[in-house]
């Protein structure tokens, strides 16, 4: 990429940090930083904050053509306006949109698009799906699952992001895997939604349970249950604790279950694996247990032809995809 | 549209009938003709009928320019290559493409794809989008499903229709929505398939079980429960079979579950009922509360933000949506 051809200013807005960045054409960070994100101190200063740090970026462009601002956020967004609806994780912003708070002070024209859209966006063309590339396999279409304290997801067919009518498409955590009438409860008031059993809080929150109720031999059995993580039972297994075992067991089967229904749906030749919980599932040599067992559920051998693998991008992916969807808006024009 | 601009030759290929139209620019059919699918006289005779009826369509346009074929079929095909995949109701053409077998001798470029996306892509653009955005309201995103023998569907987003890796997304049939292990048996060999229990096979088998488990006044027990179709009963629903009742109901909540998945996957702001049980269930007034019972399972406000309605098309979306396919593909040339 050459200086002439420009740089794009990238943040991921997530609930804990503000990550920021210059990114050039290939989509590499070519400068970085975060702040935390200055949580229950008000929208205004949130809103100071975040365009503080992308002020920084802008400015440690100096004379290099900046094409625009990509903001990646964690949470439902209009994708047109810039609104926020409800962010669990950024809920000061509610009913505020960044783009209408930032544009006359920015400049650059602001593009707004969903985490884990984005991150589908970069994983299709600069990660997973570029490794499957290298190695001579075609990827059509991607579904990117992030599963970390929620869950959420990005679909890319055929290079376009899937957005649905606000952007809001591929809300997999609230998909139903369990129907029954005792399962368990979700954040959004769901019983049995996907997010309910595989994220990372309810793997400890089932560990938890499990503790209390039984009284078998189990390493975990002295950790502080306060400060029990999905990450505490991953390192559990991988010692052999057998507790440990059945619980993963579990989501293992409950995320095939989820992702079949997925296939079903988005037909992907590629499906790809992010976030904190499976970052401790790659510790351990489930992978294929896992594909195994989505495989089984799928009602088509062309269902069938897909490969499944760990995202390739780290933290850094929100804030690629957000370049690309500024790449990509330049050549709508 | 003016003559000059041209024509598109349109097939729609199901299990019973060949449909072939002749379709203008505006998608309005100006010439269409159906001949019985030849099931069980074997692959050659079933190519030699439908491309009868095409040069048949492609004779009747004279010297009116044609612009392409464009063939809807009835099962899973892969885009690209135009090869069936196991097509349930189409099974002598496995594995066999309809654009190497025709391409040859009908010379204008030849479009395929699935009846059921394709449909989607006709009520986007001419039947129930076009209503929509007749009295002010803006379609982005439509999921169309068909209920009939089968459950199919497909998915247009913001204009493009969503393929997946091979032409496959949208299989909306085999999602699950009774995760329970006594969950009824689906054709796929799965339990608990959105086709399992609410298509028109799905009704017929729950009533017909009911009829030899219950002693109950109805209205259907005269019926041969041979020729018992879903008709049958949503005509006894309309009387006040309290027998019905019950299934209809049963049927509205588990479509209303599995409508609320895929809402979660697509977020549509347009949800389209098509296909033979739809046509039964425009018989009852149960369309408001099977829009209600979707949105108590909504996790936000924007994926409640949907209109849902009857396909506006019939049996010429297929044909439509084929031509629109055929359109699209100049447009991008």
């Amino acid at each position: 990429m050459s200086s002439q051809a420009g740089v794009i200013v990238a943040m991921d807005w997530g609930g804990s940090w503000a990550r920021t960045s210059v990114v050039n054409h290939a989509g590499e960070l070519m400068w970085t930083t975060r702040v935390p994100t200055p949580q229950g101190t008000g929208s205004e200063n949130m809103l100071r904050v975040g365009e503080e740090a992308l002020l920084q970026a802008i400015s440690w462009c100096q004379s290099t053509p900046i094409l625009g601002i990509g903001i990646a956020v964690a949470g439902p967004i209009d994708v047109e306006s810039g609104i926020f609806y409800t962010p669990p994780n950024l809920l000061e912003l509610n009913g505020i949109s960044l783009i209408e708070a930032w544009q006359d002070r920015l400049i650059y024209p602001i593009h707004i698009g969903n985490d884990a859209t984005l991150a589908a966006l970069a994983e299709y063309h600069l990660g997973a799906g570029l490794c499957q590339r290298k190695v001579g396999r075609d990827v059509k279409t991607l579904l990117y699952l992030t599963i970390s304290t929620g869950v959420g997801g990005g679909v890319i067919d055929r290079g376009n992001i899937l957005l649905g009518a606000h952007g809001m498409a591929a809300e997999i955590g609230h998909i139903k895997i369990d129907t029954s009438s005792s399962a368990d409860l979700c954040n959004c008031g769901g019983r049995g939604c996907l997010e309910a059993l595989v994220s990372g809080t309810a793997i400890a929150r089932k560990t938890v349970n499990a503790l209390s109720n039984r009284s078998e031999t189990t390493i975990l059995k002295d950790i502080d249950i306060t400060r029990l993580s999905s990450q505490d039972v991953f390192t559990a297994y991988s010692a052999g604790d057998s507790l440990s075992e059945r619980i993963i067991n579990e989501v293992i089967s409950d995320l095939a279950r989820g992702i079949s229904d997925l296939i079903h749906s988005f037909n992907p030749d590629l499906v790809v694996l992010g976030g904190g919980v499976t970052v401790g599932l790659s510790t351990t040599n489930l992978l294929g247990n896992l594909k195994s067992q989505i495989s089984d559920s799928l009602m088509s051998e062309r269902h069938k032809d897909f490969e499944i693998m760990y995202a390739q991008l780290g933290d850094s992916s929100g804030m690629i995809g957000a370049s690309l969807m500024v790449q990509s808006s330049l050549q709508d024009i």
